[in-house]
């Protein structure tokens, strides 16, 4: 497999989407949306494939599930296309224009970043997903996806480029690596030639893996070790339902509570409320000497328990006894993702909002809601926890960058 | 040297800047220039030291030009942060606020970037210079400078510290690695943990080695082979006065032309005035087959010259057939740094802005305006050749990054 070819033809198919209009581009997805579901029967045959080669390769069922297509789940890629074409394009957007004094006219215009990687794991409806983001802003995407799921992303691939040729449309805008080994996915991480952003999408081993090793610059979309600050001046109930959605609503996501940190003048009430509360869930709570001091039933937590993501139904406490506190403790051990303060407090909240170093910063409201739908984008490529480019959930806008156009008639540097 | 702990003492610098407004800052930059105007001599014996050894080892008269401090360069400096004080400070703005269908109200705030990494070479002027414009958008900027102007840059520094501790501000808003070993500038690049990013300032060289090794995300400034294409349509008078402006005005810089390409329509009447105007300048003129039918005197150009920077009197000549092949061929071989075409066609003129891909692409004006005071930013931290975060000339604005700030009333997600 020629990585140099892909990546020339990628540049190629991204150099002819960047003189498409949106109206071309979402005649592109409908057409390609038509020959998906025309192909299904294809796809979960492939699909088929991957998951018996996985079952006797003794996978586990939350992965086996993850893996498994089934005909609602491809309706489910379908719909995820179709709300990508009722999206506004952001590509071609001036979004300044200003005369110089020497009469230069210099505007700032939104394009395409040009060819984009996406390195994944096992879930095959990223394929489609990922191809209808980057395609949507005329972007050409060079899919690596994960070796369970080689013969699912193939299927679906195929009906991609079926749709984009049927419609008169640069099948290399999406092109997939199928060698999936290390060294292939080494060299696409150094292809700078060609390549203009790697965004990794899975587990924070394999992110870590890429921004170890990429030359390519890195979107890194990362996990999320996410704090509840219960304020003194907390209402309590609120803190409850907060936390409660925060943690349980939905427990393997990146922006799940994973630590609570409470004031201690509210500690003695707050806390057996808490235990009442996340007792009904099932959920561990594993708190430092004071909180055990008064809820004795809580599990001590140690110093390893402040920086871990669970994704699981269990909770860390830290007591503090002030504000400077609480933003020093979370400041040290979060991962820039979402973080939350429970108070009435005016000048707490503004400071909360101000201090904290993170992606989303909220005042009495679950961090559950650091989400591109929930946020209004409509839809969402990660949520990046770097502080370059783009922080916090990455709609189509984070797959454009600006080029700056200048008009002069005939200007000369003085 | 605990390069870890330099990068704990920046984070703690970083969250107090955070919480400065732009009077404090602007105070700080105030007593910075103070002490640096009082400690003028300490810093000109130091530079003495780093000359003295250049000669010894036989450093070429350009780079001890670039390395060498005068009162007047001192002066240049003092000059440059005065400057800094006077421009707005991006931090704080709130770039959008809507209120979601929830009733959350949810703000993108522009924040320092944090901690940000500077790798550079002999220039000790750089030392104010990258610590100014980092201070006023609230970051803590660590320094590696080049063992060359090490004396130079330590004695720099000490006064920028000794004005901020006059100040009652954070020393460590700058700190400056002194050990210039490879192995030290490696643990700088992959300093993860207190980092957010590197800027390398520099040559080629030294730019590839922080883009190739580099785990801290970097923003490349890169180099220009920047070209002007003359249209069939051009008014020759503009087209000569361009390019000899791009040319020859400043022959060492990212933003000086390399290459021309010329629509054979026009070739055989405007090359012969190229050669008379450019002549005068002593420019070698280094021409395809084509256009050394029209002149032969023209040096004949090989393919590598395409691709070549010069940094230099020479420039190339590249005939083609059409607005495609010219846009093809400057695709192909330029860095994304700053492109030109001279013509009067509307359609051209219009397809060039859209189709070119660089950082800056221009109509009928030089590419030498590609600078961040040209822009109207003021200042200029570098000029980026990539498409992640900041493209073109980078002023403040490209030391900030945002973060959410959201407002609930005890929001959870169904």
């Amino acid at each position: 497999m020629d990585l140099n070819q892909i990546g020339a033809q990628a540049k190629t198919a991204a150099a002819a989407m960047n003189r498409l209009g949106v109206n071309e581009k979402n005649r592109g997805l409908r057409a390609v949306m038509e020959s998906i579901r025309t192909g299904t029967e294809q796809i979960l045959e492939a699909n088929r494939l991957d998951v018996d080669r996985a079952k006797t390769n003794g996978m586990s069922p939350a992965m086996l599930d993850r893996l498994t297509l089934t005909p609602a789940r491809v309706e489910g890629m379908l719909d995820g296309l179709n709300q990508i074409v009722s999206l506004d394009d952001p590509v071609g957007e001036v979004i300044s224009m200003k005369q110089r004094p020497n009469g230069l006219l210099i505007g700032k215009k939104r394009v395409p970043l040009g060819v984009i990687g996406i390195i994944y794991e096992a879930r095959p409806n990223v394929t489609a997903d990922a191809f209808g983001l980057c395609f949507k802003t005329g972007n050409a995407v060079i899919l690596k996806g994960g070796s369970d799921a080689i013969e699912s992303n193939k299927a679906i691939v195929d009906q991609i480029r079926k749709g984009l040729k049927t419609a008169g449309l640069p099948e290399d805008a999406v092109q997939l690596v199928t060698d999936t080994d290390r060294k292939t996915t080494l060299e696409l991480m150094r292809l700078n030639a060609y390549v203009d952003v790697l965004i990794p999408r899975g587990s924070a081993g394999l992110i870590r893996t890429v921004v170890q090793n990429s030359t390519v610059p890195v979107i890194e979309t990362g996990s999320g070790n996410c704090h509840i600050y219960v304020d003194e001046s907390a209402d309590f109930t609120m803190a409850l339902d907060i936390i409660d959605n925060a943690k349980t609503q939905r427990i393997g996501v990146c922006n799940a509570c994973e630590s609570l940190v409470v004031h201690s003048a509210v500690a003695a009430r707050f806390l057996p409320l808490l235990e009442e509360r996340l007792g009904q869930k099932h959920v561990e709570i594993r708190g430092d000497e004071r909180a055990r001091a008064v809820v004795p039933s809580f599990v001590e937590a140690t110093q390893q328990d402040w920086g871990t993501e669970y994704l699981d139904y269990i909770i860390s406490v830290k007591t503090v006894d002030s504000l400077d506190e609480a933003i020093a403790h979370i400041n040290r051990y979060n991962t820039g993702h979402s973080e939350a303060i429970i108070t009435n407090n005016y000048d707490h909240a503004q400071r909360f909002l101000a201090e904290i170093d993170a992606a989303a910063v909220y005042v009495n409201a679950s961090t559950r809601f650091t989400d591109g739908n929930e946020f209004g984008f409509g839809a969402e490529i990660g949520i990046s926890t770097q502080k370059l480019h783009a922080r916090g959930p990455m709609g189509l806008e984070a797959l454009t960058t600006t080029k700056y156009i200048i008009y002069g008639n005939g200007q000369v540097r003085p």
